[in-house]
């Protein structure tokens, strides 16, 4: 499906693989959803409108590049990362429930239950939720050993430690004033944990030792760092498509320490991501400069 | 922990052996819901409160029956009648939710939204689904293959072909009139999946072949028809603890063909499901015998 993400108007070979990549993913999200549903049932509907909703597909690109460098398969990581996208889109859909933020925009669209109710809303995360599980525990081209330790890896990262503690923590807990740590934390919990599942699939489906798991490991927490403090630092919303000043009231580390004193604390993650990333690939791999990519004012 | 559920007062030594069997799957229950979580969380309390509420844990003893006869070891079978137990739950308190059925009781104690309001039930629902995903694809005893399966059968009987969508047509369909054929399909996205995938993954525990399988299939097909119309025929509510009238503006068979009719299909839904537990298990099996506990009044 065509993306509205803007692209540079001459395109270097790697910017070229990656929109490629994009589209194959995109290509796969749809196929591995159409297989589960029947056409004409709203739910599947909600399904596919969040799911293929035109995004950057962050998640899945990390971790298809993450393995593929380390000699995985193509087709399981594409299965793999498709798995990782409808639980972030899962994850996004119920963040923007009225009993959760009370979103109405998201990527520039209403949100899901405004368009089809929150019923509706509510069985799409739950379908999305059962349904990467199931891509997960089927997908070709990997030992069932593989899977399960993947599957049982995803079922923590959203459960009562992971997505879900983050969503209750930024949702009772980001009005208080709270320590950096206490905001560290739920930063983790939020968007961290769901990166580290994905790094840690990569690195599983590519055979990969211990070492290499740890360093991806610690990749994906500063990455996760970085991203919520760069999300925080733009909570004007507009520019992400989303209810302005969704966040005014919330303690983030913008509102204890200052945009500036914030930018270096992004740049910060940004190098402790670099050196786990140069650890593994050296210096300068493709993952390194798409994670760039996604921070193009701290470079 | 303790059940409230009466006993009658001599029981026959299968009679204790059941009691036992539930006091083990509690006893599993809470061990499983320990290991994944944190004391104070109020989404951790909705889980638990939830998931050890006194109930009569159908699904996990029809599938450690169900497999244990056919040589499968306890410890798997707990762990999967364990993860049936925690959907079956995530499903009552998705269907209770305000935007569903609105219900403010159920099992004669307030409804998790009422008691932790609507974002923590909300919670609660995608940390047991997740949790239960995980607790299959680390249960001992299995080969991952096994786990695998089973979790991607599971997957499908939450998702949008299964629970899901019963739970869609419940809300949304049930209010208009429908065929006796519409009914029935409703009727088995709503509980027969659930106990579809109960028997699948006994049957695969034990290494049972095709033929078991699929009477064991249609075993869970007829029980989850037979337990639809028991719900139905008393739909006074009072006796199950929960709301009063929740159904009666849904077209049911009761309301298609009154409680008589309904009487006859239960009994003969009953027959059918003897005649496939039957063909697997002689006469008068165990899980037979637990069968027929579940509707005294049809025998």
């Amino acid at each position: 499906m065509a993306s509205s993400i803007a692209t540079p108007a001459v395109e270097s070979p790697e910017q070229k693989s990656l929109i490629e990549l994009r589209c194959r993913v995109d290509r796969r999200l749809e196929t591995l959803l159409a297989e589960s549903a029947s056409d004409d049932d709203p739910v599947f509907r909600a399904m596919r409108d969040s799911l293929l909703a035109p995004g950057r597909r962050v998640r899945p690109i990390l971790l298809i590049l993450a393995g593929r460098e380390l000699g995985g398969g193509l087709p399981a990581l594409l299965d793999l990362g498709c798995a990782v996208e409808m639980i972030h889109t899962a994850s996004l859909i119920l963040d923007d429930l009225p009993c959760m933020d009370d979103a109405s925009l998201r990527r520039g669209r209403p949100t899901m239950h405004r368009l089809y109710g929150e019923d509706v809303a509510m069985l799409a995360v739950v379908a999305l939720l059962s349904r990467a599980s199931g891509v997960v525990a089927e997908s070709t081209g990997l030992f069932a050993q593989q899977r399960t330790q993947m599957v049982e890896r995803l079922s923590r990262a959203v459960g009562i430690q992971g997505l879900v503690k983050g969503q209750y923590e930024d949702l009772h807990e980001a009005c208080h004033v709270r320590s950096i740590e206490a905001v560290m934390a739920t930063n983790t919990r939020k968007t961290g944990v769901l990166f580290q599942a994905a790094m840690y699939m990569a690195a599983l489906a590519a055979g990969a030792d211990e070492t290499v798991i740890e360093h991806l490991d610690r990749f994906a927490l500063a990455l996760g760092q970085a991203y919520q403090l760069c999300d925080d630092l733009s909570d004007g919303g507009a520019a992400q498509g989303k209810d302005v000043h969704q966040d005014r009231d919330k303690t983030t580390l913008v509102s204890l320490l200052g945009p500036e004193e914030v930018r270096g604390h992004l740049a910060g993650q940004l190098e402790e991501a670099d050196r786990h990333l140069s650890a593994v690939y050296g210096a300068d791999s493709p993952l390194s400069r798409f994670m760039h990519g996604l921070f193009p004012l701290f470079r």
